[in-house]
């Protein structure tokens, strides 16, 4: 029996690799451990762990980590803090494959844990680019990873291209898996026949801060709230934790517009299918929203250089921009559904891949 | 005047970014700033901080990192407690650039420390192919490096085929220098001419444990003391600290080999010039051993990938193997001196690309 | 020179250092040393770190560890990070004699990382009795302390009980000095005939989180609200950051409370001043409100065993005693100013100490 | 059923706690969780981790965090790192009581852990005096905790005189038993009849380093090793890892001593109990050696303030004292057992106290 570590870091990290974590629970031929950790166990981001224990996962660890206040030293010193952490729970826990999701910063912890502890290091969602320090994480991880379960096949490309001098002198073949990304797995549950609510929630707002644009998170905020302000009904979700979030979450307070809680994955994409447009520079429009038809206004350069389906209009942060293109969309309605980033099996893929049956993945 | 970072954190590192420290500290245009770290501060590796001063550098910070014993866990645990202190260092030090050099896992706490703080980093060494966890940690280290300084063309097409599609899409340029290896710039000082004296010292082994081959360290290290048993004059250096390395320590006080101390970089490419064969895994053989012409016999899979002059052979972990390539070197002699790493002016293109003046290093 | 080097943790550990450190400012046979840390650099608490910059003082390092959310790990992970990063900025700053002042969690790790170090530590505040885990904290570091500057002489009193078997086993003497307490330097700056314009302030409510009633803060604080719910005019502050500090905030919420900012420490004095009474469990209610006049209703247990002045009344947790003891105290007035806790001069005694000049303290 | 929790972080620590938890486990009502960190671990230190498996204790999780060189600030950095990862264990064990057994300064980790985290504490071995950082680091960790088991009636006063105002305050009670000394346990069970056997060690050597003595350690070691020279047999162990130690190694193999290796408890006990003199500044010679009558010639502060039996001579550091004392003592030959540090059943009282059974510890 395979021991499978997951270690879960965040909100959206869980929201991606769940039905994996569904898979693998449902297989006989692992043992599934999971550790919450860093921002996953953080109240102001809604404890995702709870939700993790309400979905029936045993949760083996939980590793605190986040140093208050986003800074940018302190997202370095919780990394240190939470690599000390972990490099304990893998000696205790002693798994056989370690995965890791994404392109957070604590990403890179878990990745530095595993690799030094000699413990084959999966990584999921690779090979993708978008515009930040998330690139150099993202790209760091694939270094250090030992197989990796991407979501296309401009993905699988750009992790062969970053490994191939290495994998090839090494003798190594059939550590790219292009299984799809699980977050399509989740938006695949929802009955999009339920098209016709869609006016009900208006315009969704989700925009987060860019970490090399920190300095210029409260502007950015305020173009967006500017840019959507003549639309009759609009909803705001509060930003992420990383370096400028605090400013941002000041310019939702100042423009009075009372942020959404963090809700449910499943809830929160019923609610991405019931909206108008999406609006701001969550990688949700580009991935989910691609598979469910939602139009999207994506703002500015944090999903630069990552792959989009038709549903999708890119702005600057200009407040005019951002209007025209709001009502672009809101003319032009659902759209079809894209399968650019998974047909909605991706976890079972996954799950087979770290069993050790990537045939069953390719199949 | 610009701020120049470099962090220190082993013997060797010191050895191969020495002339570039003394490039930066003879430029009126950088302020010079060192901070010494991990195994340059410890007792049993020689305090290579005491030399650092003593060759008259200032130490700006002193950070005190290494756990005992070289389990994997405590390198992870090692690298967790030097992000933690680095990141501190680096908000008080505020430099505008700060340099990493080499592979070692401390490497990665340095860079990941600078790029969080979005400080921008300078690699120097990466590109190369051997064959370890040290692949994995230099190649991870260039994806959060800003800029390069290699050694060899091959180098750089290395860095570049990495970073490529990243860069294209962010329309960066001019971020590969190949500045060749600082290392070779010590060995230019040496007198080749003083040749003669080069049977004073036999033969000399340097092997270091390969960290995902810990388990069998002590048996690679028995295979090398017999591949060269037959030999009239044998020296030994100690291994370095990673996993492993107290195995061999142990094997070389069986064969009651007793090793040389740890010696000034000078002083131990003096002896290097003196010896009719240099056995083992060490990248000195590769490197610096190729400009000064010394025969090398070189074991097993540490050094896989690198590129080689014409003076090494390549043997595995055999007795009869070593004994036989051992015998070969030392009838033929030494060789004609290579600039594949290298013409002697690494340090001081390091200094201008960090200085800002990239096109001073071109010239 | 004595290299005087004082750790503020927090913004009441400032306001109860700061004449000392005007003190010693000011002595021309002492270089200060400041290093801001834990909750004095955390936004959520007002940043006292940058006050103490606007009050003219330079901070010689800034060291970051409260790590996110009040749960009792947390506070003991904060107490290690801080621990690890003192050392270092201990080793580099070589101070004669590090200060410490009060008894939250924060002050061992100042302790730890001084007397492992051999530097000599003073306690500023020690030998008193409160009723929580801050007894512990505060007594542990009296004991690794060597230097103690109490408020009064039941202080003195305690802190030689405790000391004395092991001080007399050491021959030493003279190490205690009853200086007062500096929080009334503060205090006694103030115009206290600007009395009339006490009503204006109505009631103000400070209450804590008692940390081993963590479980209770939440109903606690309703329990207040409501015993205060009859005043025309009510105040209240935001509570500290240990743990159950967050269920009291939510407690202010639900309530519709709003608290005030924090304050500048004479602001705040001021505002105290202009307050019919001061209600919760601080001990500025039994230490400067002692000093200045001001009418006190303190509850349950935070300052049990703390001596006090004729100006405060107990009450339990309790709707009924709370309400009752406010309308004596709006009945009452003002009271006389007491000298229990100092008589103003605090710091340049404390100053007096750290220079080494005792004799000058006891003058 | 009762989780008690023992950390043992070092062979002293598990030779004087040994009993006790044997104790533990034979009882029904108790789960025993064992913690084994810092040099319990470390491979110079004899790893006494693997000693307590080899008696058959589960060990439920290990915590390395020894940084290598005996350095003041390494001390604080190791008990920092300490403290991080004990957080994490007791937050996962969730243990209903930690014991904590000396004056080791990663003690002090230990209770703060504890303590932060509301976990009752027991400290066994408080209330002693001896003359060091030890005394500072016991007493902190005294007023930390929560129960206290002393080895005598004297150190029970200490530890009454420290507790007293505060516990007084809380209306605690009965929380100091005297039970003994775990360590007399291990040596009630040797046959002191083996008597005449004595004369076959010789004389034993057992120096450790004084922490605030530690630039003289060298120069001590090398006084002791002088008065010692003129015995026809000694045997020499190896000096503990406190700041100092590396230098009594140093004089130690200039010595050409050659240390004997590290021993299991009860054959260290039977090679004392061979002995004709112990010398140096072990505790063992204070304790266990007053019960097995072994004459004991103590040199300098480091057991200052212990009770004493008959069996002692102290002498300071020098060379002609030392020479006479352990003349003086050899002619006199062995001394009467003396139960001043207990009776052999300590471990049964500390177990019964920790089940939560005071009265049976009593009896």
């Amino acid at each position: 029996m395979r021991r499978v570590l997951a270690v879960v870091t965040a909100r959206p990290s869980y929201s991606r690799i769940k039905s994996a974590l569904v898979a693998l629970r449902a297989r006989s031929d692992v043992e599934l451990l999971i550790v919450a950790a860093a921002s996953a166990l953080v109240t102001r981001f809604g404890r995702v762990v709870d939700e993790m224990r309400a979905d029936g996962f045993d949760v083996a660890a939980e590793v605190s980590s986040v140093v208050e206040d986003d800074t940018l030293a302190n997202s370095a010193l919780s990394t240190g803090l939470l690599t000390i952490q972990l490099a304990g729970a893998f000696e205790r826990l002693q798994p056989d494959v370690v995965v890791t999701v994404g392109d957070r910063h604590e990403t890179l912890a878990t990745a530095t844990a595993a690799s030094y502890q000699h413990i084959p290091l999966c990584h999921v969602q690779g090979g993708e680019v978008t515009g930040s320090i998330d690139d150099k994480v993202r790209n760091a991880v694939t270094q250090l990873a030992d197989v990796h379960c991407v979501a296309t096949d401009r993905a699988a490309d750009n992790v062969m291209d970053q490994r191939d001098a290495i994998n090839r002198a090494r003798g190594v073949q059939n550590y790219v898996h292009v299984t799809g990304c699980p977050s399509i797995d989740l938006a695949a549950q929802l009955d999009r026949d339920a098209w016709h609510s869609r006016a009900k929630q208006g315009v969704i707002v989700l925009q987060h801060p860019v970490t090399d644009e920190a300095d210029e998170a409260y502007a950015q905020m305020v173009t967006t709230i500017r840019g959507v302000a003549h639309q009759p009904l609009v909803s705001y979700f509060w930003p992420g934790e990383d370096a400028g979030g605090s400013a941002m979450c000041k310019a939702l307070r100042m423009a009075n517009a009372r942020p959404v809680r963090n809700q449910p994955p499943l809830e929160f994409l019923r609610m991405l299918l019931g909206a108008r447009v999406l609006v701001g520079n969550s990688s949700v429009g580009i991935r989910e929203c691609s598979f469910l038809g939602v139009p999207v206004v994506n703002i500015g350069t944090r999903q630069r250089g990552r792959e989009r389906g038709p549903n999708v209009i890119d702005v600057p942060h200009d407040v005019a921009a951002i209007r025209e293109a709001v009502e672009w969309q809101v003319q032009h309605g659902p759209y079809e559904s894209s399968t650019l980033y998974g047909d909605g099996h991706a976890g079972e893929r996954i799950a087979a891949v770290l069993a050790g049956k990537a045939q069953e993945a390719a199949a």
